[in-house]
């Protein structure tokens, strides 16, 4: 299947990659899972509070589009790790763009660690 | 003022970042500039088909961030173009990562230009 109906917006692969991750959460909760946060209370105490219903539902979408695994560490009651796979992984270098541009841009925020600007 | 009540969620610049282009249509938006549209129409005439009302709303708020200046072309009716100002074309770098990312991931994407992917 080849033709642009199978695209919600179209074949451009800038619409397609935010179609899964343009939004004010799905980034920032992948920030976090690279940091090496792993539970679903360590990402929900970021400084950001994020709402939990939010949380969930974006763990949720990382999972079906395969961009991270969850892992039952615990049975009762029951609890997950959550893991970047290398598709998820592999947006950091957006993150990392993202980053420079709010430090150029965006007076008085953090500069990230430089691990985490140089991380591949 | 450097405490953090002056960001809206933190003061991480990929946050910050995301407060501005977090969404699925801004960036968009940047990519059509970058490739040389330039008028509402060429704007509202791209394949995704964006909603005239969320156009609007979003090329105010770029030029509010000054990320675009707003150029009157044309006296009646009022017609203008709209030119990306360094701070808004310093998001390319971050639309060249969401295209690898999309055209190594979402199956059946267009390739960009060349020299869509090597401008700076």
């Amino acid at each position: 299947m080849n033709s642009d109906n199978q695209f919600l917006r179209s074949g451009c692969p800038i619409v397609n990659g935010l179609d899964i991750f343009g939004d004010k959460w799905t980034l920032v909760i992948i920030r976090d899972l690279v940091c090496g946060k792993k539970t679903y209370s360590e990402l929900a105490n970021s400084p950001e509070n994020i709402p939990t219903n939010r949380l969930a539902e974006r763990l949720k979408m990382l999972e079906a589009e395969n961009m991270l695994v969850r892992e039952q560490y615990q049975s009762k009651p029951k609890r997950y790790t959550y893991v970047l796979t290398k598709k998820g992984r592999d947006t950091l270098p957006i993150l990392q763009e993202v980053a420079k541009w709010g430090n150029n841009y965006v007076e008085g925020t953090w500069t990230p660690l430089k691990s985490f600007m140089e991380s591949t």
